[in-house]
């Protein structure tokens, strides 16, 4: 297995980025935004995004030097204009205002717009989580779930994120997609030629199949409830922003110097302000233990709660590097050749 | 088909609790939230309870006549200690503080400590939304739910319920449990010796079955994303407020003269603080009509969204009443006569 560290990969990311003239903190939330994605196990919105985001900089989508604007009419609620800028910038431009908000107030909410792809919606609701809060980060995204009874896909994929600090460990952290399985994982099983389980995705039609090669849009999880999740997401992200929502939203990977116009949405909420923090993660830390301790149906699987998985990851990749495909590690070569970054691969 | 009046039962139900010296407000809170529960449809939590909540009062598990305390440390965040009163009450007591915090800060956030019951979450979402304000509302309950890979039940059947007001009708509203099927659908399956869908219950060694006769256990919805989700809800219910967790929470139905500790959440955002609360809700209206007239798989199922059956029910409901047993008609047939109501049945 072919593995990068995270600080080499990283500072590939952000010197790249740097050489495009990046204003230095959106590269740092960018580069470090992909890094702990992929240490954290999530590959699908880790470091493999960086070459799309450098040609959608390139192309004139994304703004490498934003100019936020922010209308707050209340204490504690308002909107950032992200000027078109990384996603992933703006997304922690919009938690530090909403952790200044919950910390003076008790809680922030700060909704995002004209912005971009943001990677995976746990970087922003885990940042607000490390200052002792309870966060959460929503994002919309393009047209691929199928509203219950559709034909046709509507919604995005639209994740729904909440992070909490624990005693002892890493946060809390339920970050969910509101289908059952991504699209990559589709794309996964069309190369080994297996099938998805029931009532994951669906054909050009919108009829239901487990058959990889003819699923062209998702179903959403628990059907109408993972539907209406999906909606509770749009609603934040797109109605209070006035952004673009579902179908008429821009796809990611086409027309690259198309501005995305993406909306997000974070929330603070201090949990001092309710009672002593200390107290509250040792409560937490004991009843993700009792689950933890809970008996298992099948001893090879023992029970888990939400982020478990990503901690082990985390804590095996931050050892041992992340594990990368040959054509992935050529890519960052690429990139440390044609920069002239330097840095050893 | 035997109805009851909304009008009749509500009567009924806040006299009756007015004769067992209920504070007027909460009884008021009791009735409605019931009543309008029944209207929208949702018959597990709606008139239904009363002889419930009553048989708890008289045992005295309920305090009929609450002194709420609030502590409140930042202005946009609280405890509210409900005096182990009706969580109707209770639920409804918090809205209203979550509402002003709103309006005067953008955001406010209630967890709620020493309640019961609180019925339908959507009647606290739906009570904030008509305040053009962006409604949460959550509850744990006594442990139901099988987490993933476990072989017996941890958390409650947890609901997540969102509102937002709709320009020209009611208000959207998300009120989903973290099951796939409710236990009372379980139990009507059992009536009719019907046969569940796959996923969606447990035997009492914990392993999945279709037989509604040997499901004594509920599987979250969308495996461990529902899982998840329950665990975001107790988080916020008891972790935040001190009060007993899944496993270690007093059954509804059984000991009615012990207290049960329940928390419940409430959350409010005002959206005038993030733009015009009109232009949100054209908005809001143009994407859920958009979202109908989407092309259905099977005409006779057109696409609707969450809480458009609820709309249906009241629509019919408020013009026909409530649809009842004969024996559910007695129950409140005698409610009126031993409590000499006089209410035309």
């Amino acid at each position: 297995m072919i593995t990068i560290s995270g600080t080499t990969v990283k500072t590939i990311i952000k010197e790249s980025l740097l050489r495009e003239q990046v204003d230095p903190t959106a590269a740092e939330h960018v580069a470090e935004g992909l890094v702990s994605t992929s240490l954290r196990g999530v590959n699908s919105h880790g470091i493999r995004l960086i070459h799309h985001y450098l040609a959608a900089l390139k192309a004139g989508r994304i703004n490498p030097k934003p100019r936020y604007k922010v209308e707050r009419r209340l204490p504690t609620v308002a909107v950032l204009d992200a000027d078109d800028t990384f996603g992933h910038a703006a997304g922690m431009e919009a938690a530090r205002l909403a952790i200044e908000m919950a910390g003076e107030y008790g809680s922030g909410n700060v909704a995002v717009k004209n912005s971009t792809h943001y990677g995976a919606a746990a970087y922003f609701a885990l940042e607000i989580a490390a200052h002792d809060m309870i966060g959460t980060s929503y994002t919309h995204a393009d047209s691929l779930i199928i509203p219950t009874n559709s034909k046709r896909s509507f919604l995005g994929n639209n994740p729904v994120c909440f992070a909490a600090p624990v005693a002892g460990e890493g946060p809390f952290c339920l970050d969910m997609a509101t289908s059952l399985i991504t699209f990559n994982e589709v794309r996964r099983l069309r190369e080994i030629n297996g099938t998805t389980p029931e009532g994951v995705g669906a054909d050009k039609d919108g009829k239901p199949t487990t058959n990889p090669h003819e699923i062209t849009m998702l179903l959403p999880v628990g059907g109408h409830k993972g539907y209406g999740l999906s909606l509770m997401v749009e609603i934040l992200c797109s109605t209070l922003t006035g952004m673009p929502f579902g179908p008429h939203i821009s796809k990611m990977f086409v027309d690259l110097e198309k501005k995305r116009h993406l909306g997000h949405f974070v929330g603070a909420m201090s949990i001092d302000g309710f009672g002593d923090a200390g107290a509250f993660k040792l409560r937490l830390r004991q009843m993700l233990d009792e689950l933890r301790a809970e008996p298992s149906l099948d001893p090879a699987k023992p029970v888990m709660v939400a982020g478990d998985p990503e901690k082990k990851a985390f804590a095996i990749r931050s050892q041992d590097g992340i594990p990368v495909t040959e054509q992935e590690l050529a890519q960052f070569q690429a990139l440390n050749t044609t920069y002239g970054i330097g840095a050893a691969l």
